[in-house]
């Protein structure tokens, strides 16, 4: 089983941006702790990043075909990217939305998740361990369905 | 370790409540499922339910001394008690707010959550795993602050 | 048949509350006057008040399985209380919204009904007949849907 | 006694239009229903429907002296002909708003009536038994006032 | 003379809540001063507190006729209680609502109140000292009433 | 010179309507006073009176080649008809909207004027004078206009 | 194949009104190009006008049994009138809403359609030629749909 | 009978400021047109000015005792000084509002007046010739009532 | 110790402006009645009055140096005058806002204070008293901190 | 002549993304279907697709010099990007908004269209032939002001 | 050359007020600097300051005829003084606006200027070298029109 | 010193976009004026564009450590992109906001900047020259906190 990790805009600055908001793990860890939480439980988590609207689309639409599911952190994109929102409901793959932070306790322009409705669910405020809860369910649910 | 689980509002209608929106487990299954997990991992999980906003915040105001955390899933208080907000602030335990279905995929009022802030952070929409994978970061997290 | 008849809070307090909004029977001759009026119509009808919002989701709860329908008046809570909407739509029995005032006519605050997509339809400005004719209806309703 | 009942714009196709939301029922058979239930209480129903807002304000203007109350369903002009709010106001008839549809379960714009405030009240959602139960209520209103 | 004073959600928890926000004070501290201070001027305070909504409606119902005044910090239910603030009008008591911290300093949902329309005055932001400001202008009102 | 004096809805009513608001002249004495005035300064004032939005929209098409100038209270249909607004800029005569009560003072919808940004100005409030008023400036500044 | 085109208030006024906005094609020519463009294609085009709100509803009505599709330029009441909407629906034609300029580059409130929900699509800002393209694709749709 | 004609903010730059909007005439010569048009009718007017809302304020609380009436431009202040409103009121004098400009073709932040319903009525878009016409009507009132 | 009282718009009007809403003590009675009370509390109270803003602003600026506390009652400047608020906020003394009536049970725009978040604390609707309980307060405190 | 057509982001997924609203047409289809039609009418039209704002914009830029009209269908864009509007409205050439749904019939977002404002027009809801009209409407245009 | 630099409510109290927005600079020592830079340019700057907003009117009236330029920092009043947007209208000199801290990084209410729209620009966050900044690029400007 | 200049989306148009709002200087006439400008200063501008949003984050990124200040003129996107404000907090580096024409002149969403509370200011309206007066003021503040 193969799950894209798509991060959006600024993700790849964890580490040197407002650390008491997103913690000190560097970039290149959380790439490493996500795939090698996979590789424990017998998937591959193919980890991305990148700060464009576009090609945030470009990776969604890659993963019909070659990829079971999507774990998503669209950054600040969360909050206005009608285009994203498409992009998941165009491909239909089981989705979980991830943020690092609690956004409920934030600006309140980050209270708003336009992406999330176009996934299965959301998880935040969990930091890093996000990421993985949420790989554990994809997992967990697609095993489900392979034994039915 | 010890954590409260407390259901809102016509949580325990689960099972009889428009089963396509909240699945078809029954509540007292819920109860079951939760329990046992805690057990698994060497933890308590004490599940209570009450459909009074006032009787909510008398069990956080109770988990104070008794519990070392709290998942909550506050049901249609979500969305406009600022007096379990208030509760959760004033106990300051560790909290995780969990939601069996996707809020930002129902109605508009929904996808607010007032309480949210409370909490440490917040699962939605992956059914009753959200309260597994609650308890799984509750537990984590305290065990590493205990090996500090 | 059994109706059971919900009233919320303050509603107590009639004869003594606002009287020129509300008029001046008492509340126990509106209990009188509805029992009587569904006993003349061969029915039985359950009178129950409370000013607290989660005993009301338990009448609610409990009306399934003991009564055939609802005459709700959620007082206040009419106006923001999604918990008392989710308790309606969780039983799913046929259900009319009662004011005794015309709420078109008062405070903004006053205008919107968050519980009446809960009901069939609401009844609002006639006064304590207001209960009877949603009794009328109801029992009207019922016979037929026994006729077919 | 003479009551006037005011149909709106569309209301003369019931029976052909959207039947999941109207029902069956012919507008024939709505101006026979509510003339012989009138008929059968010893009183006078005239049934008059216009799709025009001008024409309905005129039906109010000449209620005045020639009825003695008037039940009135504005259909979509219920929620901005503030020309007929006005109307209501001007010839100050007892009159009760009526709906077939429970008009706080349809689009946001159905769910305020400009109006409603020109009238006792309302009932909305109980189909066509609404008129008839609007005439109970008002031929009652009428007869506790003659014996005082 | 006999004042009733209402605490509501959360202020039990005074000494241990935000102590930056509510200040050291415990809330038996609170209870104790209170009556005191009323004893000092002739009269009897009775303090109450309740987490839910309809105890506290409950409350304000009993107050008529047992008491002559009420004291009254609603706590979060001051924001979107209409179930209170019809409760207040209900019974008609001379009503002074209190705010330990000033709310117009706070959250902005804290700046508006639902319930001060029910009552005579409002009085925040003055600490403790604030049930004893509204104690002493309700005994020199009721006094000075006394007098004519 | 000719002016077209319109009337919109419910104005035919006055006299018999809400009286404390529009005053006790009847109708007829309001087209005659005009009629009288217009004369006296050596001028011919048509009035005209309709209920219904399409006909008022006739009678503006009709003043462009009968008529010099236009004197309109439309009536509520001030506040949403923007089908009137359209008429008046597409005849472009020189308009002055009245109303008889001061629409600042009364209902917030009354407040917004969609119609009047059609016209050269609008008076309010100074009662059936107000009428008088606008055909005072308009033959004034035609006569100036003349002049020139 | 017989289309109605419906054209809604100051539509008559084409050529004399704001030629900068809608150009300079007399209203009758409008009628002309309609019915000869609908000939050529083989089909029958049926051009009304009126002011009146309740009028155009009566047109929408009579075109069920009568006609095989609409063509439907509400003039302003595009933008408020939910009874021309309902009137769309109670006959369920296939309608295409048509205007004359871009209705997105004007005034604020002409850039909401009510009425275009009610129809299969909208075409603006193409002059008269959109009616053509209106019908046009109308006859090809039903030309379709009569060979499956 | 005295007359106390206020104008506010910027009314003294008339003739240098935004002719297009304004026209061409000095604000001496507004002084001058008004002083006469009062003596004219056998009454005085006091003209005066001020850009300071406090002043303003001064002048209403002095024409208490000694004018019979005010006419007011408030300039810019129309649109948010409510200290202005409750000075009109606190003092109860006949006045008129009136704006030189029509403030509904203008900016939207002036249409809304909260000073006008202090006043009678408000005179807006007729030119300097709106002063005159507010003159002549409080005369024509006042004389009125001494009549009776 | 020294309390300036700083008096806004129309205060001075007190006893002639719409005594059912601000009672029938004059003005000087008001500044009496506090003097005298600052006196019997071994304190000295200046009492200050103006319409103007700027003249309130320049009140709060002397006291800085001059005066230990202030009570300010902004009129109507307590719903829109930023500067006030600024002015409190850069001298930085302990202040409170009294206001006479009861803000919370009057128009929507005075149910807001911009200028109450530069005070420690509000009191409004206890009428007069509301001053000498601001006073009592103020010297409380400050005999408090003296203490200490 | 020569037309750039734009499709923005997700449309590539023609075919695949959700068939019951944007039809079974492959993106490649699409592609040759407008290719053939603007050949057919002796035009050149340029498809092209990003699911990047940058890259529309880019486009629309590179249009200026290389084509004579832009047909555009900016996808979820169409609903925020300011961006793509400015582009628009910086190179001036005829531009035609194209959907292949109907954006009045879908989610609330969808009804606004920031980009439309930028064009001549708006096709909507009238699927693929949409495209093919503009055409046709564009090389029309430009046509008749060749030939004047 | 001369420039007129204008200083709303508060700004008097720099160094005293609020130091860790507004910083420790003093009044006096904001007056020299800014009068020194200019002098340094061959021009005069004339520092002026005032709480009130109808003396910063006369101030920019003044500036007509007097001085070539004005550079203004309307303190709170930037937020709500459309008095003093008309005065920078109606004198129609070459304005800079400029703010001392960075107004989008501060309370709501400061992130709005309705005065900047009488300005050529607006400088702000760049503490008091903004003022020199808006000097700097009057000067030049007005050079180069001289040049021309 | 080396400051970094990013132009967003359209500014390469500059000459040839709306030339009335944004003047006649070509783009790489500004490029040259702001490098000129900087060398002469004894410093390094950097002048980079992009109408990409992830590009723009992008360049921020690799801003940090590279350059020691940033210029930035967001163009649209300053209106929406919350993923440009979180990169410019990401990177932390010293950043001033420029627009060439005056935003609170123009359309309502031109007046809010979401990107400015990531800059220490922003100057807005004063053209080319506004990039010039920000490079000025880097340069100052940094060399000024060198000499510290």
């Amino acid at each position: 089983m193969k799950i894209m990790v798509i991060n959006g805009p600024n993700i790849n600055m964890l580490g040197v941006r407002e650390p008491d908001v997103y913690g000190n793990t560097a970039y290149s860890d959380l790439e490493n702790t996500i795939e090698e939480y996979a590789k424990n439980l017998g998937a591959e988590a193919i980890v991305l990043q990148s700060n464009g609207e576009g090609e945030i689309i470009d990776f969604i639409h890659h993963a019909l075909g070659s990829c079971d599911a999507i774990v998503i952190n669209p950054g600040a994109y969360t909050h206005y990217s009608y285009a994203i929102l498409d992009a998941l409901k165009a491909v239909n793959l089981p989705a979980v939305e991830v943020h690092i932070s609690n956004i409920h306790k934030r600006d309140d322009f980050r209270k708003k998740s336009v992406t999330a409705s176009g996934c299965i669910g959301q998880i935040c405020g969990l930091g890093i361990r996000g990421y993985l809860l949420a790989i554990d369910y994809l997992l967990n649910e697609m095993r489900e369905e392979d034994d039915n």
